[in-house]
C-alpha cells in the first residue's frame, strides 16, 4: 500500500522502458525536447492553472533504478542484461523549462518542456503527465469554485472521495493554490502549511441519545472552535437546539462559532437558519454550507446572495466531477537538430521547443503568443522559466503560500469574461509567424517524405 | 511526495480527530457499528464490484500514531495533551465484516461493516471511504468495458491520466479483477502479478528520420513482442510500411505480432488495416485499438464486429470518466445497544448491523435481501463474511488472480439485462421485514424525541 522510493522508478508505462531499451541498443540517444500541453478545454473551462512542478522536479532529481528495482525488472523476462546494467547508473541529467506554478496557461501552450537525451526524457513521461494533469486540472476547477463563491471562504472537504491517497494530498495543495482558505486533510495541512478546518459528522450526533446532548458535548470539548452540524434529523429543529446551546455558551462567556448544513435545499434552509439565529441575537454565528457543491451550485447560491459565510467543497471539486481528465500530452518536438511533429487525426502538434509570451493592456491580461523557444516577441512577458539544468533544480522551491499569492495576483488581472462559470469567452492565444512557418514546413516535409512515396507506390501497384 | 507509514494516521479529515478527542474527553466510547454503502447508481450503472478490502485490512492492522505524528498534531494547537498521549497507544481493536473482493453488490447494501469502540471506528472513516469508493467504482467501470469488448482482450493503459499515483496502482489492480487481461503499469504488474503489456509511443516514431526506420529498429530490439504504432502520420501509409517490416521479419523467421491504431475513426481504419494485412497474407498480425475508449465506444465497435484483437483502455476507465465518484457513505448504524439512523433530506439510512442474502434461480443471480445482521433468511447466501476480529485479519488475503476468478464466475451468473451498457434494468434488492420494521420504529422514535418537542415548543413560543 505504501509507495517506497525504490518503487517510483517502476511506476511507469511498460513502453517507456521498452522504447528506452530499443533506444539504448540502437545507440539512438540524442538530445530530445518534449512539450507538455493540453489540447482542448473541457466543457465550460477557459483556463488552466500551472501546478505540479514541485513534484516533477523532486522526481527528476531523485530518479534511480535501485538494484532491487532492476532485479524486479529482470524477472519480467522482457529486458536485456546490458540495458538493465545501464539502468542502474541512469540519472536524469537534463533541463526543464516551465511556466511557474500558480500562473495561468491555455490550450496548446507548453506548461513544461524537458530537454534531455531521449532515453531520460522518455522514461519520465508517465510520471510527469500523471502529476501535472491532475494538479493543473484540480487547480483550475478549484479556481472556478473560488470565483463563484465571490469572497466567501471555501474549504477543501474532498479527501474521502478523491481518487486515492496521492490525489487527496495533491487536491488539498492545488485547491489552496487556487484560493481555497483551508482543508480538512490533516496531513496536507501539516505538510503544505494549509490552515486546517473541520466540524463534526452525523455519526457524532447520532451516537448520542439526543442531538442536544451531542451539541453540548462538542461545545465542552471545543469551546473556541465549535461548529454544530444541524441537519442530522432536520435543519430547523437542529438550529433551534443550536440556539439553546449558544445561549448556554454565552452564559459562560463563550461564543458558538457556527452551524453547518450538509444536505437539502441550501438556499431555503440557509435563509431560515439565518433568520432563526438573527432573531435570537446570534448575528455572529456563522453558517457553513456543504454537500455535493461545485462552482455551478456556488454560482447559483452567490447570485441569490445566500447567507453562507463559508462553503465546504468536496467530491465534485476533488475529482473535477464534470471533467475528470484533460487530454494533456507530452510530445516529442525536437530530436537532435530536427524539429518534429505528429499528424495523427485531430492531433497535429506544434514542433520544436517553445516560449509563451503574455501581453498585458491597462493592467489586464490581453493575449498570449506561442513562439519558438529562441524567438523574441516584443512587449510580451516570457512565461517559461529555466527551472532545472543538468538534472538539478536551479532555485529553492517556493512555498505553497507564495504560489497561492502569485495565482491570486494574476487571476485578479484576468478579465471576468474568460472566467465565467458557464461558457466563458476564449482567451486569445496566437501562434507566432516563426512557429507557424516552421510547422507548415515540417508538415510539408513529412507529407513528402512519409506519405506521398507510399501512396504513389500503392497506386502503381494497383494500376 | 512519498507517503511514509508515519503519515498514514494523519491522512484523515480533521473532524475525525476532533470528534475522537471529544469522545475521549466525554468518556463516550461504546462499541459502535458503521455500515459502508452506496446510495445511488451513477447514470447507466446497475451494479458495483467489491474491491479495496485488502488495503482496508492492512491499514487497520497497521494503524499507529507514532511519536512523530503525535508531535505534528501537537503543533496544530488543536488537541489536548491527554488525548495526544492516548493516541500514542491507540490501536484498531475492532472487527470487520465484508462482502469479499470481486463479488457484486448493489445500492444500499453494506459492502463492509466495522464494529469497534467509537473512537477507533470513527477515525478510520476517511481512509476506508477513500480506498473503497475508488476501487469499487473503477472495478465496476472496468467490468462494463470487459463486458462491452465481448471476449476481445482489454489492457489497462490508464496510468498517465489516473488521478495521482495511488490511483494508478489501484486502477491497475481493480481493472484486472474486473477481467482486464494486462496492464501497462510496470509497478502494478510486478506488485499484483498482472501480465504487462505495452507497445510504443508516437515519440519513438518521430525520433527517427523515417517512420520505417523506427519500425525496423523496434523489430530488431523486440523481435518476439513487436507491436508497431502505425498512425503517427497516417494509419494507411503506416500499415503499408508495417507490412514491409513484417515481410523482412518473416524472411528472418520472425513474426510481427501486431499493429496499434491510437486515433481517428477506429472502425473504418481498423477494417482498412485488416484488409491490407490480410491481402499481404499477414492474417495473424493482430490489431490493437486505443485512444479515449470507454465501454460506450467498445459497445459500438463490438456491435459492428470491428476487427480488433485487443483494446488499450486508458483515461476514461482510469478516472471513471462519466461518473468519477459515488456517494459512498460510512454511517453509524448502532451505538452501544441503540440502533441509529439519520433523517437528513434524501439521506435516510438503514439502522443497525446488517447482512445481505443473495438468491439464485437456475444458476443465475435472482435477487438480494438486506436484513438485520442476526436475521436468517432461508435459501439466501449470506454475503458479508467476518474478515477481522480484535484488529487482526482472520485469514490470509487472497491473491488478485483468485479475486479475479471469483468476479468472473459471479459475473457470468449475473443476467445480461442488468449489465446492459445503456440503461440497465435494476437488479431487485429487498429490505427484510425485520429491518423495515426496525427502521420505521427508530424513525418514529427520532421524530418523537428529536423533532416534535422542538416544533411543539416553537408553536407555543409563536402563539
Amino acid at each position: 500500500m505504501m509507495m517506497q522510493s525504490e518503487d517510483m522508478s517502476l511506476l511507469t508505462d511498460l513502453y517507456e522502458l521498452t522504447m528506452a531499451q530499443s533506444y539504448f541498443q540502437e545507440g539512438h540517444n540524442d538530445l530530445a525536447a518534449f512539450s507538455l500541453f493540453i489540447r482542448k478545454y473541457p466543457p465550460h473551462r477557459g483556463f488552466f492553472v500551472a501546478c505540479g512542478l514541485q513534484d516533477v522536479l523532486r522526481y527528476l532529481e531523485g530518479l534511480r533504478f535501485t538494484p532491487g528495482a532492476v532485479d524486479r525488472l529482470h524477472h519480467t523476462g522482457i529486458f536485456s542484461h546490458d540495458f538493465l546494467e545501464y539502468l542502474k547508473k541512469l540519472r536524469f541529467t537534463g533541463g526543464v523549462r516551465a511556466i511557474p506554478e500558480g500562473r495561468l496557461f491555455f490550450v496548446d501552450e507548453p506548461v513544461l518542456e524537458v530537454t534531455a537525451p531521449i532515453i531520460e526524457a522518455q522514461i519520465v513521461e508517465t510520471f510527469i503527465i500523471n502529476q501535472m494533469n491532475l494538479q493543473c486540472l484540480i487547480t483550475s476547477k478549484a479556481a472556478r469554485c473560488v470565483h463563484a463563491a465571490r469572497g466567501r471562504n471555501v474549504i477543501d472537504f474532498s479527501l474521502r472521495r478523491t481518487q486515492g491517497m496521492d490525489a487527496g494530498m495533491k487536491v488539498a495543495r492545488a485547491s489552496y493554490v487556487a484560493g481555497f482558505n483551508a482543508t480538512s486533510n490533516v496531513l496536507a495541512g501539516i505538510t503544505y502549511g494549509i490552515p486546517l478546518s473541520g466540524t463534526m459528522a452525523h455519526s457524532y450526533i447520532s451516537s448520542y441519545e439526543h442531538e442536544i446532548d451531542a451539541f453540548r458535548a462538542f461545545a465542552r470539548s471545543f469551546p473556541e472552535r465549535c461548529i454544530l452540524l444541524i441537519e442530522t434529523y432536520d435543519a430547523i429543529t437542529g438550529v433551534q437546539k443550536a440556539v439553546e446551546v449558544a445561549r448556554e455558551m454565552a452564559a459562560q462567556g463563550r461564543r458558538l462559532r457556527g452551524v453547518r448544513i450538509d444536505s437539502g435545499d441550501l438556499l431555503t434552509l440557509g435563509r431560515k437558519v439565518r433568520e432563526i439565529l438573527d432573531k435570537a441575537g446570534f448575528y455572529d454565528v456563522q453558517i457553513v454550507g456543504s454537500g455535493g457543491l461545485d462552482e455551478f451550485d456556488l454560482e447559483e447560491l452567490s447570485k441569490e446572495d445566500a447567507p453562507y459565510d463559508a462553503y465546504g467543497v468536496g467530491t465534485k471539486m476533488g475529482v473535477s466531477g464534470d471533467a475528470p481528465w484533460t487530454d494533456m500530452a507530452y510530445k516529442l518536438v525536437r530530436y537532435g537538430e530536427r524539429p518534429v511533429l505528429k499528424l495523427s487525426t485531430g492531433k497535429v502538434s506544434l514542433p520544436d521547443a517553445k516560449q509563451v509570451f503574455r501581453f498585458t493592456e491597462a493592467g489586464q491580461m490581453h493575449h498570449d503568443v506561442i513562439a519558438l523557444h529562441d524567438e523574441i516577441i516584443d512587449g510580451g512577458e516570457p512565461l517559461l522559466e529555466r527551472v532545472m539544468a543538468d538534472g538539478k533544480a536551479l532555485s529553492p522551491l517556493p512555498k505553497v503560500s507564495e504560489i497561492r499569492d502569485r495565482f491570486l495576483d494574476e487571476f485578479a488581472r484576468f478579465p471576468d469574461c474568460y472566467k465565467a462559470i458557464y461558457n466563458p469567452d476564449t482567451y486569445p492565444v496566437e501562434v507566432s509567424p516563426g512557429l507557424k512557418s516552421l510547422r507548415d514546413k515540417i508538415e510539408r516535409h513529412v507529407v513528402a517524405a512519409e506519405l506521398e512515396p507510399v501512396r504513389w507506390r500503392q497506386e502503381l501497384d494497383e494500376s
